[in-house]
């Protein structure tokens, strides 16, 4: 249950409108996913938050596409964000993710979820080994 | 500053000695980084989460070791596990993560983190379409 | 779906009715929304925050009242509580949150979720200027 | 490094040095810790949560102390708040917590930390079998 | 609404088959509820996490099975997991949490959550007195 | 402890150097903060992020600075992000939060916490009335 109502076609503003033919096109099918019709509810919000997308998430960088949808499964997830999990899961399995690898992010996941918690409640320092600013190397 | 006090080598207990020396082993270093050295408070604990750690985090599987570290570091900022941050940005960057793939992860982690907290705002509707039982074809 | 039955009315605990007479009171409604007949669960517990919800959240006070509610949003989105941020969205438009208003909170929500896994992910050390301790005139 | 000075003694303001002669009675110690040193920065805030502490934390209740103190490590680990992992460890060592029960709360937190994000991952739905509405005998 | 397909049985594989005979085995009852079902995609991270939950949750322990359960909810809570709160609180009951003892829980998760923001807003510095590397008799 | 070295100045890549010399002049001061200083371990990710704040947080809007600066705030607290929680409370005073304001921002924070766990807690149903798509005149 949303807090605002789903934008419909055709949309009035023309920026909205504008970002929902943009998506088609993008991504070569006829659906807008409920994540743009309800964030269409501003359409400045809506414009930004989808160049972003198409900016961060493009095919042409140093990660591929598919390990950028598992990161973004990743965070959705210890955000407890339901529908970000969804999207993104459904991103990845378009995107070539195997049963295997996805069998391997869930471990991956939780396991990491469970040493968070473990290095939290014991308050582990960190070891100096892990200075930024000591390995100004780590730059070159 | 922690919950409990370090260990300290040699170990009286060979359960957690043998966690030490299977670390260097596996990992060809002397080093033992604190998150062990603070966990062996508790011996059973120790060994059944090393145990997990390689299981889960070796080599030949269906995703590589460079990709499940940054899963991991992307479950643990979310998780705003600051020691778990540190030591595995350190274990990605020891298989191979360059300076433009570490940019990429920070600008994945950042964007899904801004769009979780949206979707979560506007408590958007799953779309149908991401429904597990209604696509059995799915584990096909 | 809850893991307590809803209270109803007449309730036979007189501490739980006197609480949502209060309720319909204060707020000039006759409904009681959901938080309150499930917390009812315990009569004390129902009674305490209650209380406290009035005494925090009411008019006459150094921050106004839709800036409170907006607060509190904020506070559930990042909690990725649902029905928090149902509750207290409606409560912000009852207060006379615009349309516009509501577009940038989800624009400052959105960019400190993502400045704040940015600065996690770095783990950014704290400028020592923001050192309340150090600055004692913060108080005078 | 925090927002806001410490409260030194004696303090001008008499609700706050009355809350820290309080905790000294009621905990048996001259020591005021960190927390209500830096949350007398409001005295109505200071005063309001220290008797919301006193009352829920109390000896002759439900559940024991102990128990209560292990439930609060296990909330604080998950909300990432390292000073009251801290200040609720010490308090349920206090209150007779053994390094067996310790290392079992250290196994649960991860463990359910784990599923956590497992049943997240998956977007689990939720049994029928646990509506609280449909079993209204639940409260009989 | 789930990522993946429940498990329906008899099941293919005998690993899913064998866990879900051992919940039926161990818990004494007919059902297996949905998390196994929808783990079930996986055998490998279904048998693990099943014999982990096993172990940690065993009745002949440091600590008692309900309080164990109760620590579970504390951290499904915190980390917004809607299906885990479920199901660890209905694990709960049938370990005999009475309903006194539902409501101090959840009275103890509200305050640490309140306790916890507080703390984490005002950045309260540890007292040196928690440092555990301090004292080396907490290891005693 | 940050994961990268802080950039230094004069700055060779000018991307970094034109980001640090508009943080100037739009702030009027000498000072770069942290976080600005170890973002620049990316130059676009540098850039981009100071153009979204400069975006967002302008101060001709439909809400003032000094709310949007306390709604970062509640954010960061409750993303657990010490660095955030600090530079944003330092620019709510900058925008002229007053002790009593700060007292009200902690008060609301801390109570939104503790609902939001017993909302959780409860698995509260979303009231009908909130439903955003069944109110289209919430848009006109």
């Amino acid at each position: 249950m949303p807090t605002v109502a789903a934008a419909t076609e055709p949309h009035p503003d023309p920026r909205v409108q504008a970002v929902f033919d943009d998506i088609r096109a993008v991504r070569g099918t006829a659906n807008i996913n409920n994540f743009w019709r309800y964030l269409a509810t501003d359409a400045q919000l809506l414009q930004d938050t989808w160049n972003e997308v198409k900016q961060v998430m493009r095919a042409d960088s140093a990660l591929d596409g598919l390990t950028k949808e598992m990161i973004y499964v990743a965070v959705s997830v210890a955000n407890a964000c339901g529908y970000c999990v969804h999207s993104h899961t459904a991103a990845a399995r378009a995107r070539g993710m195997t049963d295997a690898q996805y069998a391997e992010l869930l471990a991956v996941v939780g396991l990491a979820a469970k040493t968070n918690h473990l290095a939290l409640a014991l308050q582990v320092p960190t070891d100096t080994a892990y200075d930024g600013d000591a390995h100004t190397d780590l730059k070159t």
